[in-house]
């Protein structure tokens, strides 16, 4: 399109809305849908503990029982909860969209919605010393890929300032690549350590929360308006 | 970033969707789709008669012994509703995020994903005498975390005025404050009754229904436009 | 908020996202996505095959054999989907909300999130001639319920003219207002049927369907610009 | 509605919001939201290994056994998100909307609701020589119904221009009607090969995907701006 033969003469709103959070809107709009969705979903792999089973026990025995399952749930909507707090500061900078973009956050999404699998493993087989490694591991590798594939996203849309917003500030830019690069060692580290130990690994996941939820409050961003986006493509 | 070195000489409407609505907007579109999943997900934890029951008792029977299951629906159901309409209330006052901000919101959502486990167990254990105290207790339980965190994020936001839009009316916070209060005192209520009469419990729950229903009829609220908002963070 | 003291002085745009669909936006949003996912949840109820059915009967005879799950699918995602579709016209006319607009809209959703389960027990009896009527007759309850329902929140909406736009034109609201009861009858008189017949229940079912769609294809809407609104709440 | 007779001395910006993005937008965010859950929920098709089968092959193994459930789980998930991408793509061209459009896009969201049940019985019988030709199948079957259901609703939108933004560009959207042609083309091939050989038809599918994600990358769009729609039905 040839937006920018026009622009000179326009008003700033319309600008706003075509240029400016227009062309990203509907992609963000849609990856809050599925990141709503999958955080949502964990609860449905809790399950309510069945007559037979409380008849023997007790309801608040059966209740505490599944402490795995809530483990799981915390980790894994907190995890997802991060994720998209994060995934909101990348449309901080970038404000456009092409094709591969597009696909690469469908890639992206699809990892952030198998969550509830690997969270589903890793509490029915954390209480079970025979393989609650394994489901440890299962988890960090599902990690290891959202990781990844957010890095991707962030890297295609930042790369030779592709979709960046014009007036994105590079410090900025380069500082958020180099932290993005914490994600898939730490998860890689956590990914290794599920071989040896399951808790040493989870142990790693919920620093790694602490990390994220830390490490951005010093406010590096001295990113521009939204509504002085450069041509698009 | 540096928004108000620019926001005199700026149009209205720039204004409003950089500084006013758009600041939170995806906060609130965020919460808003967990909120909408999370009630929407109540009805999968009522359970179609199966054959073998229906023959035995005929299906009118077999649907109306499902009323526990019902009742569960309704009161959690109107619960979250409630919740959603009053977390609208609080970005009426609050038109700024930041980091820590958000992750109240996620664990505040966290408990609102988590609230068809504790509706499915109510349902399940509301006709058995022998564990609808503690089907009620952890019912309960579960509203008191949410009211909590509820009120975390409120007193977060509007404290030292932390993300109040500048020309939110302080009468107004103070008497929100106040009147937000209410609910984890009920709920605890509702817990302690639930040691002794589940239904008593249950009907506190209904009470604290009529109460936010009608609670917010008057109107306190004083506010302004949205488009004053003061300097951004 | 005293929105009409400032409104003559400021920009058309700024009327637009605060006066006009900004007041009712988040609450169409939020109904959207309840829609939504009520819609799309449907496809649960319907069961894969199990290996044992499949090397009894043959793949293909399993799939075809789930024929009521297929037809009440249909059925109720064409009938939720009107609804949405109506839903959406109701805020053609109502520009602004209220507590009590809030609530009956929590109520209304309330309704439509059941859907999934009268659907499920549609499917599952519909083959049965001992409960079909039965199942038939509990689906046609819970449309009344949804059609009452949507007629509570536009007849609250628009009595006494209390939350309609102000320019909206009186003629058109009336005409909606009497084609809005064309749902409960209907449905009245599909659950009187089920009595009788199951299939003749279903049968006003689809026909409803049919005058929902094309009843509203003649433009009786001359409503006006959505930036005209008068003095807010 | 009258909306041609006041264009031409109002604000551009108006426009947008009211002709613009307005008369779709609510549409687009409901399939946006089903798209987003009908994605999501494929998920929950996939079941962690029960406890028996554990002890019986080992964790690892038993997680590896489910490639027909991630397989299935790829291809649903990068269909249903280029489907996404290319629906967007429909309202870039198409800015109004009418009641016959709304009810055609509420079929092709029927058809994409359904997906996670062909993909689960996909996942289910592809091991199984005897039935996996059935499910490739049923599963290219559904597919074509959603290729035929996007070319219903992007030709009712462009024919005869009824919906068509006045400044869209005639010789794209010719290409783009060419281009869609492929899909069902496509699907039929693939529902033909699943009769002799499931392998060979799912690689028609993984092709097809290929095809969508590389297709668009040359620009052929010259759309011009969003905001200088013509009068509105």
């Amino acid at each position: 399109m040839n937006e920018t033969a026009h622009s000179d003469h326009q008003h700033p709103a319309v600008h706003l809305a075509t240029g400016g959070a227009g062309e990203t809107q509907r992609l963000e709009a849609f990856s809050d849908g599925v990141f709503a969705i999958a955080i949502t979903l964990l609860v449905l792999e809790i399950h309510a503990p069945t007559p037979a089973e409380t008849h023997e026990v007790g309801l608040w025995t059966a209740l505490a029982s599944r402490w795995p399952s809530y483990l799981a749930y915390v980790l894994s909507f907190i995890s997802i909860g991060i994720m998209w707090a994060n995934h909101h500061t990348i449309f901080q900078y970038i404000r456009r969209t092409n094709r591969t973009f597009l696909l690469l956050n469908v890639v992206f999404l699809m990892f952030i919605s198998f969550v509830p699998y690997p969270t589903a493993v890793l509490a029915e087989y954390l209480p079970d010393p025979a393989f609650r490694k394994v489901g440890a591991l299962f988890y960090s590798l599902t990690l290891i890929g959202i990781a990844i594939n957010y890095n991707l996203v962030w890297r295609y849309g930042v790369g030779s300032g592709r979709l960046l917003a014009h007036n994105a500030d590079p410090v900025a830019v380069a500082t958020i690549s180099r932290r993005y690069l914490v994600g898939p060692a730490m998860y890689a580290l956590a990914a290794v350590l599920a071989l040896f130990n399951a808790w040493a690994s989870l142990a790693i996941h919920g620093l790694l929360l602490l990390f994220f939820m830390f490490s951005e409050r010093t406010p590096i961003v001295h990113r521009r308006r939204r509504d002085t986006t450069g041509p698009l493509t």
